[in-house]
């Protein structure tokens, strides 16, 4: 399996554009709406949030997806379409504009927003946009490029991935572009991730594999703790690779969803290391534990602790605060058995075995948490089982972008 | 019932103190040991942190507690004494200091600490201090200022209140000094909370009174979503106010949890409000739901929010991120029933109804959220029930005390 280029086009088959119709009216040269379209009917699944308030496209998205299969997806940043007036009517639109340009029924067509929450969106804009949008579709990492563009917040960098790896014979591509950080703990800028694959698989099965990757790797990133109203993560498959269609769990669907996994992964990091404000990718990797469950709820609980973020960021071993947030997961742990230390491109630290603390260089230990990428690293000295999770630091920068994303 | 001055010392026959004796290191002129002594035996209760991860002297004090009855209370700031090498020992070594001054038994003495974690209390320095503060005891307003200024952390302000009420036709006084921000989610610097009261109570009814108020006080108000590793409020009722002994939950057990739920939600406000770096005291409440559990749910979540506290900072009326954090509660409800305002001394602005943006005067929402009090209210449109719960807004200030901590 290799990383490849192209994103959301590097499968066979698949097109896609960016462009601004004015969606966002505070920033008009910034890409507002995106398109993604595949040659052939695909065998679709899909993610949403789990928070009680939903936004609109995620109502019209569960509709559509009733019989598994989708042609296109259409997306626009800048706003949410969530609390809003003519919510699903409004996202209904979006498909039906899409449809027409693409050529199939509007049932076909997945819809995603992102953005402020309880506005109006000018659905005008998009529809009188989308024929425009249409004829920018490309088959190349240029239509890519631009449709990432297109779904941004306040996403610093666009988030994007091509993995290549060989089923039943055929080379298969997955690509993918995303926003946001995140399924369960998203910030409200929302993770949008569409991903797209040539892979001949059913929809039962292409549907079980994305529920498995999401737990993994969206799941397992936090930015701030707040889940958003439209956290979606869609996939379509349209067979072009030519594999014998994967309609149970073989080796060949287990090959896929590795791939998939691999996908995903890559792309959850970018979204935490790029959460609002972030200066420091945070790494937790949790080992010797009872079982996953325990791996799971222990290293996501210090990776979504705002006082162990803010240590980071002043790059301060405050190691207790680790110990504390492992403390409150609501996992059951003996704290006598655990081992902890810091690690990055600058060494390892370890700052406490069995629970206390030992003496350590603090000048080497702010040297190992100035580097981007910084690994909280705890032994529980329990078991064989563990987990990685990722996240980001609190900055300055994060209240600011926060206390005024509205206006 | 009224509200009078005279903090942890108000009620009759308590004495207390704060000195400096050098635990805190990095400010000399900062005191640093509270002392609360009771003249006669105290029924006692208290209530301690739900992390896994438990400092020492609360060990200690579930030990000494298990008769019910204490005299007297030794408190630090400037280390946790949790993870650190020798917690129990060095927790019981405060306990047999404050004994020899007070001249009881060490089980009769309870033990808090609050500061960073995993070092090595330096107890010697209490120790040797323990004569000069139990010296400067003192009946008076200024022995309960001392004590709450001893225990301090990042606290900007000191907290402590008192009331006064009439039990079996005696004037009974309840008062607390604390120090931190909550039982469920305290910053880092720990919740303590010391009270002391002249009701003749039982120690089983003490003990059923405290659980009864912390959970409509302290564990309804949060900073930043972090459990501390040493929380602990801690109740003396010596009894000297000579009503009939309270034995049952009988009226006077009930005008007794009434004047300590005043005086519990007065000191969490204060903590609330004290939030490190909080420039707002965010009071949320939740009328029409089904059931109080569900009203809880969805207000804490809203005062736990990171976005809604950054929004609240920027003085942004976001209601969206107020309605995301419901939704994300864990609470059901139908978003389509709910309305939602933001009110202040300068006014109130209906900014959703029925799960809808209503268009509103965003001068005016500025002017609402740019009061230092403000009021999220939510109408859920389900039912009867309601909640109140206190949190603050998030701040660049709040980064940069928690950044840079621990040095």
């Amino acid at each position: 399996m290799n990383f490849i280029e192209g994103g959301v086009c590097a499968a066979q088959g698949f097109r896609a554009a960016g462009i601004h119709v004015g969606v966002k009216t505070h920033a008009s040269w910034k890409k507002d709406v995106a398109l993604i379209v595949s040659d052939t009917d695909c065998a679709a699944a899909a993610v949403f949030t789990r928070n009680v308030v939903k936004a609109a496209p995620i109502h019209v998205d569960l509709a559509h997806l009733a019989g598994g299969h989708a042609r296109a997806i259409i997306a626009n940043s800048g706003n949410a379409n969530a609390c809003a007036p003519q919510g699903e009517e409004n996202a209904e639109r979006m498909c039906a504009a899409a449809a027409a340009a693409v050529g199939c029924r509007p049932e076909e067509v997945l819809v995603s927003s992102t953005g402020v929450i309880g506005q109006t969106l000018n659905v005008q804009v998009i529809e009188e946009g989308v024929p425009a949008l249409y004829g920018q579709l490309a088959r190349s990492a240029a239509g890519s490029d631009a449709a990432a563009h297109a779904i941004m917040t306040t996403d610093t960098v666009k988030k994007e991935a091509a993995v290549e790896t060989v089923i039943g014979g055929k080379t298969v591509r997955i690509g993918g572009i995303a926003k946001g950080s995140g399924m369960i703990h998203p910030n409200m800028g929302t993770m949008l991730c569409f991903l797209t694959t040539d892979c001949a698989i059913s929809p039962a099965m292409i549907k079980s594999a994305l529920l498995e990757t999401v737990q993994v790797s969206f799941n397992r990133i936090s930015v701030d703790g707040d889940t958003s109203t439209n956290d979606s993560c869609i996939v379509l498959a349209n067979g072009l690779a030519g594999n014998p269609e994967i309609t149970e769990k073989n080796g060949d669907y287990a090959a896929f969803a590795e791939a998939l996994k691999h996908l995903c992964t890559a792309l959850a990091k970018k979204m935490a290391a790029d959460g609002e404000g972030a200066k420091h990718l945070i790494t937790c990797t949790v080992t010797g534990a009872k079982d996953e469950e325990q791996a799971e709820t222990i290293a996501k609980s210090v990776i979504s602790s705002t006082l162990t973020k803010a240590a980071v960021f002043g790059a301060d071993a405050n190691w207790g605060r680790v110990l504390c947030a492992m403390g409150y997961s609501g996992a059951e742990f003996d704290p006598q058995r655990v081992d902890v230390s810091f690690a990055s491109a600058a060494g390892e630290v370890a700052v406490c075995a069995a629970g206390r603390g030992l003496s350590f260089d603090e000048e080497q230990a702010k040297a190992v948490l100035t580097e981007h990428d910084v690994e909280i690293r705890i032994a529980m000295g329990e078991g064989g089982a563990g987990c990685t999770c990722w996240g980001c630091d609190i900055t300055y920068d994060y209240i600011k972008i926060n206390g005024d994303y509205r206006t």
